[in-house]
């Protein structure tokens, strides 16, 4: 097999490693006679997996005690619709950092549910950007502020997180456990796992286990984070083979060593391709300040040439480089999971594609 | 590797031969140079597997064409939530019949949404059973009337369906595509994939596509199947690996032949294990007119027998035969996927076990 390399922006690429491990597992996992999507969740064999998988995700992360890990289905799309039914009470306001494509549909779904203020707007901005946190107009006395992390279509990044006495809480699918966070000032961080930690079927939510006490009991059972921490994510049948897949990516991330590193290794990579980009022929459209090290995006000087571009990459086997209909142009997502080496025969080929074309 | 006859009532057994393939496809699908699990979900090689699923249902549900066939996330436990939400306008009433632990946790849902009528109760009686069609007391007017078609915990399985002029809803989890039914009878069927049709993680629902106009727009856009409708499933990120694996199976499925000849084979696997029941020694906990032909529920002389038997079992390499605690004893759960040898090999067991303890 010869290895594409994969800037898909999610389901996205997955490491080596994992992918030998999942082969190897199958059709029998250790010594159980099934496979790991047969074993009964209930049973010890996939128990190991489950906290194995929460475990690694409470290392990598530092997090304290006081905070749940869940393995929970139906991406951000349906943390969009819970996070709001759960915390936010009759007569309160949340704020809501608007800045692109997926804070949009976090706000759509919230303002089903109660009152939503735009603490900041920049989704409209180009270059796009992140508001700095001196322009964000918080509520007082806010049920929760809510922002997205990283937003993979617009390729941007927040740098350092505001600081409120509402409870914080991020869509951070984008960019789960690719850096070093202060989880602690963070009340609630959910992630869609196919892009940073797994395959698509499984939302990691992390959750200070007081703010989901506050739901009420008109809220389906199936939909309140209390209910999944009672039951350690095992109110209902659990998407177990996607966990298990978590499990090993988490594992293989603990191997990398610690989110420092993991982080460091990322800015590397990112910094590469910036670095070709600031050079000259192609454009960003991300601001410089808060450019995403997860989604690199970039323009090239007619759309002519954008196509060219992708269709060229794709013949050197480098695929999903196109960026979205939105922002245009191109992007290389750069999760985790994409080697240095992978990156750098991108940037090779910018250069190269430049002196072309330029 | 020596495969384990594996009874587990879900996550449970699946095709050896769809094993073999998703292990064939490991690291790399076709020669697309990556895994099925890093394949965008926007592409050609992803959107063949997602539209194949789909269409393998369609032909073997013989579906017409005013259904959609959608792969959700969230199980049986995410549908009892949204059924009601979907489908129960203000000021309605939803006839549920109550046949055991798995309908009883679709009305506890119902119940938090709208006026819910109980159209029978059987849930406590012993032997376990499904009410007839005559003893059904069905609201005129009603949103929709709503039935689990087997108990997986119970033992039961409806041999017939109710004709009613409400839409009809069923919960068909654990006997899905396990034998033909009049598809055209019902408005909506669902079912978590992880019994009959491939692993946890994906939820298989089948829509008269006028019933989900119905819903209000305060229900969150990620929980109206008109969204999923709409966007053929892909209005988020869908469980691409899940669905891979049901399209797999369902093409296993087809070559098994048609629903007749599947639900001929199953009835087979199940009456040599009741035939072995009604010889003595073992009691049945379902009556006979209803019992499953998916699980299959029986209790031994004495619970020191029955622990016996399950341990001596598992020494055999027979897996997953503890009955669940709210009926006791074994049950034996015999999916699509068990093959006709692991239920002889358990028929002899028990015969041989019976002939030692009777």
């Amino acid at each position: 097999m010869s290895r594409t390399w994969n800037f898909n922006a999610g389901p996205a690429v997955l490491p080596e490693e994992v992918l030998e491990q999942v082969k190897a597992d199958l059709p029998e996992i250790g010594k159980s006679g099934m496979s790991v999507m047969e074993l009964s969740h209930r049973g010890k064999a996939y128990m190991a997996i489950h906290q194995e998988a929460a475990a690694n995700v409470r290392t990598l992360m530092g997090l304290p005690d006081d905070y749940a890990v869940l393995f929970l289905q139906g991406g951000a799309s349906t943390q969009f619709a819970m996070v709001p039914r759960n915390l936010l009470t009759d007569g309160q306001t949340a704020d809501y950092v608007h800045t692109g494509s997926w804070a949009s549909k976090a706000i759509q779904e919230a303002k089903l549910v109660g009152r939503v203020n735009l603490a900041a707007d920049t989704s409209k901005e180009r270059p796009c950007r992140i508001p700095k946190l001196s322009e964000l107009k918080l509520t007082s006395g806010a049920a929760y502020v809510h922002l997205t992390s990283n937003e993979t279509i617009e390729g941007t990044q927040w740098m350092e997180f505001p600081k409120s006495d509402a409870p914080l809480v991020a869509d951070m699918s984008s960019d789960i456990l690719s850096r070093p966070i202060d989880a602690g000032r963070f009340a609630l961080i959910y992630a869609g796992a196919q892009k940073n930690i797994g395959p698509a079927g499984v939302t990691l939510v992390i959750i200070r286990k007081d703010v989901a006490a506050r739901v009420s009991e008109r809220v389906p059972k199936i939909f309140r984070y209390a209910t999944h921490i009672e039951e350690d994510s095992l109110y209902n049948t659990p998407p177990c083979f996607a966990i298990y897949v978590v499990a090993l990516v988490t594992r293989w991330l603990l191997k990398q060593g610690s989110l420092e590193a993991i982080g460091a290794r990322n800015r590397a990579k990112a910094q590469r391709l910036y670095g070709v980009i600031d050079s000259g022929f192609y454009r960003p459209t991300a601001a410089k300040e808060c450019r995403s090290q997860m989604n690199v995006t970039f323009r090239l000087p007619s759309e002519e040439l954008e196509m060219a571009f992708i269709a060229e990459a794709e013949a050197q086997g480098m695929v999903g480089l196109k960026g979205h209909r939105s922002v245009g142009g191109a992007r290389a997502s750069i999760y985790n999971a994409m080697p240095s080496e992978g990156v750098e025969a991108l940037a090779v080929f910018m250069q190269e594609f430049a002196r072309r074309h330029g």
